[in-house]
């Protein structure tokens, strides 16, 4: 048995310490310790650069930041925790009463325990995230505020990862890597992301697909690249998954694109429904990332995304709670499996034709019983089946759920016919 | 409040007396006093002319009908309620004992209370209608007949109102004034319609779609309508309504076209679905009124028809218990209201399209918050979900209903968004 | 009352006793004594012919086979049950022990009183079929068999009946004459069959459809079949049958097309479902006659088929307990009677086009109520229906299943229509 569980974990607190953004020095981090694992591109975009309706912001940095008490006792600090800096927060230094500092302080009456994960990307601010039950030890006081940070002109920061297949014809994954220290949103995206790419990587000899990974601050990252590749993309691209939220022990959930009835939607849903684990589907109405950017009108790329406690659906989802104890290894290795079950039925799912009028004859191949009997057996009726429905029209998957059947399990069967020149690929 | 219920149920007031048919004076007589409410046209046609596979009939004109018993008291009188007439009897003079006289006799022995209201149109015959009570205490003996009427080569009668939109697009309203003394069919119809015409021209200021109204006698009146008009109807026409038994306190009816989902279906039942009251849905099987001539093959206009208790589905149809008493303001008021929603709903229903690609930024436009939360408010959510469906093929309707909301509620949103230059007409 | 039950029993009571195959003298037996009912012509086509992926097999003949025991008494004895013999056994004589002869044995432990039908087309062997209770009294010592067949180039041989009708679409019927003693499977097939077509060719005065009728060895007859007239068929077949397992008291069963919405679906279910008889509707997928090779890609030919008890779903089926007792007279009737009624659904069903815009006025035809009333008679509301729905578009069955009525209901209001000029046909 692989231990690929305990090695993306293992990753994942690596990762977890490093304070990410949507820019600065801790996406280039993070990005350089996955190339550690499979050979993305670092690429960077400048800092104003207009994408679409957006421009690209200024760069963010952090090297500390704190609040101390009259006694010169830091009573929030950034390096215990960098979910208590307000992300984007601008640099500030300076003094003031507990009044005045409430303005800035950001908690969870619901969830005392918990500090909250807040950003300001696009307003100018700067703020710290306490837990509701810390704030309420604040006493009344002056207090010293710093903020040692810089927002200025400089770069985005993305990695992008091509594997060319036989056809240009694409499978797209998208994750991002612009959260602080949390686990499951979002540093599973990422982890399982790039062991999947390595799974392709080393075991799918020729794929037939070209698959494209990207690592991407969420939003601006997604609108960034759609901007660069709005062609290729729209063009090329004919499955897709935003991978995030995919280490917690709960059950998968998948959320449908737009349009509701791509391929990614069948091949997503018929791969959940034959792997005979518990599962949920949202509909496009439950978007949350950057599905939000690549089904948008006019891109139209069809982009699901698999995950397994969605986001927003979890209590510990943008807070403190969502650590290294909230995703385990188990979960992230049914997950890549998951994934690497989804590959598997794009590769093996075409349109096929088959090559002779009528019914062939099996018999002279060996491929059927020469002496009849009442009763036929289940692989014999499942290659009857592939070829009455192999008409040039059809896919494999439609013919798979048209006989309830994993598509996985005809594939043999295909390539078989295949072998015989009986069936052809179609499309 | 307005009193528009008080203000229709008093014009039906005035109009209940009047014997209407399918021409004649009566019917010039109403159109008249429609005309001081709302600027209709009258027009005619003379009889005898050809309309498709039909002929204006002749026009009848009644001054008096009785029938005298051997004491020479009226025991059916024209003047005590019009409905003792059969409509388009011929003028006739004579005397007969009571089993000829029976053969001209029409009345209801399951509702022995109530007169039939009976027409004879394109046979030549004449007739008195009477309540199956007052029928058996007819005694045997000679009676005097007399019919005072004149059926003789004139006019059929007809109101029209067009008001003019920005689009030469046509929603199409039509009502019938053919019967005599009956208030929820006919009178309901004739005067919500006049109020309704009277709002459009009071309260929408540039309308986006042209408005028509038309009075005519049933049948053959949208009959000869339709041959006169038939290319301007057949292709501008995109939704409308037979306005008919709409006064009664009974809950909405909606008889869909022959086509069931054309717009104004899906318009009518989104409207009364969120309007919160109760209403039913018939098929077009369920059709009796001028949607027949209108949805006919060859003549395909999308009209539905708005009513409250549906012709034939309620006892007091057709007979002298469809009176003054069966017909409330209230009813008047909230049907006319529940048209007047029907209308905002056109108004608002367009295929829009986003400006920008990919989400546009709408922080920097104040609709966004600037600062990430767990939570985003429902009409944030609205006015994203709109950006994302906005795809230039849907129209609202289809996103309200997507998103379950009443259209309503998005118009705002769409025109902030259409204000802030990110969504365009696209139909 | 006709006696055609009793008369198909007497046909299939003749040809119970023939040993018919794929091939052979069986089949020309057969087929010459259904030409003293129906003028068809019987065809044939040589061995060793390419047909498709397919060849057709050398004939074979058999004029006795039997299993001697140590005393010289015949323990297995095709005279006594032609289905004793493996179908296509290969000429053969030599002695054997037991254990020798049990390799070529075949019997049914599940059923130990039935002997099984076993055949080998395609793969030179020989055997015998026996009930297990039978085999199980078989004793040690030697055994005497002898086969005395030809397996030679001959031919292949078929009947066809073409019966024009006023078009060059066809209905086409597919029965199969390849079965020794059985008699739901096969001998109802080709039994009603041909009382089918004498039905056409005796009762139908001027069809509209050219109906074909085949009588055919299962798959290879239709592999041959269909290589011959494969542009005919692709191109003009509308409708088509297999006529198989027709004979047995169970309810009817419906075999749907591969594409599952045909005419001959429609047809089909919706005669069942007027006829008040219990029925069930099976998939493609439960398919296992020749419509596999009319239904293959490529060859699309909209053809189902209506059993009884479907192959494979009734125990005596493939054994010697489907015999004369397991079918009846009147379920023949019964079944004969039901495709006589689909042929006049097929006959009646087509588009037809209102000739007048808006409603034609029936009144002045006679077609009409001339006096209006509360409620308008079934038969009225029905031409109301008709009419309305006309469009050039929909065909009558449309219709009638809009309106839940059986088509053979409408029929006569559509006649009179046309006889009236307000309907013409629009296919």
């Amino acid at each position: 048995m692989n231990n690929f569980g305990d090695e993306m974990y293992s990753l994942m607190e690596r990762l977890f310490p490093i304070c990410r953004s949507l820019t600065g020095n801790g996406n280039r981090k993070t990005l350089n310790i996955l190339k550690e694992y499979i050979p993305i591109d670092i690429k960077e975009e400048p800092s104003g650069k207009k994408v679409f309706d957006w421009e690209i912001p200024n760069e963010w940095n952090i090297k500390d930041a704190y609040v101390k008490d009259n006694n010169g006792v830091k009573v929030i600090d950034f390096k215990k925790n960098n979910l208590h800096l307000v992300g984007y927060s601008e640099p500030f230094e300076g003094e003031m009463n507990l009044k005045e500092l409430n303005d800035h302080l950001f908690s969870l009456p619901d969830q005392p325990d918990l500090i909250p994960y807040v950003t300001s990307y696009y307003e100018k601010r700067w703020g710290f995230c306490l837990s509701d039950n810390q704030r309420k030890n604040l006493k009344e006081g002056i207090y010293e505020v710093k903020i040692d940070s810089t927002l200025e002109p400089g770069h985005l920061t993305y990695g992008e990862l091509i594997i060319n297949g036989k056809s240009d014809e694409e499978i797209f994954f998208s994750t991002y890597i612009c959260h602080p220290s949390m686990a499951n949103n979002e540093l599973s995206g990422p982890v399982v992301t790039t062991f999947l790419a390595d799974y392709i990587l080393k075991s799918i000899e020729k794929p037939y697909y070209t698959y494209r990974f990207i690592f991407i601050p969420e939003t601006i990252g997604s609108i960034v690249y759609i901007s660069k590749h709005f062609k290729q993309l729209t063009k090329k691209v004919r499955a897709g998954y935003v991978i995030t939220c995919i280490g917690d022990p709960g059950p998968f959930s998948y959320l449908k694109t737009r349009k509701e009835d791509q391929l990614v939607d069948r091949v997503s849903i018929h791969t959940l429904r034959h792997s005979k684990k518990k599962y949920k589907v949202y509909d496009f109405l439950a978007r949350g990332s950057d599905e939000r950017q690549y089904n948008a009108p006019g891109i139209d790329m069809p982009i699901g995304s698999l995950m397994r406690s969605k986001y927003g659906e979890y209590a510990e989802y943008h807070t403190s709670a969502d650590n290294l104890n909230f995703v385990k290894p188990f979960s992230l290795l049914d997950s890549l499996n998951m994934y690497k079950s989804l590959i598997n039925v794009f590769e093996n799912n075409h349109i096929y034709k088959t090559t002779v009028l009528c019914e062939p004859q099996l018999g002279k191949r060996g491929l059927y019983p020469n002496i009849s009997t009442k009763k036929t057996n289940e692989q014999v009726i499942d290659m009857m089946n592939i070829i009455a429905y192999c008409d040039g029209e059809k896919d494999l998957l439609w013919i798979a759920e048209k006989i309830d059947k994993p598509i996985s399990s005809l594939s043999i069967i295909v390539d078989k016919l295949i072998d015989e020149g009986l069936l052809v690929w179609s499309d």
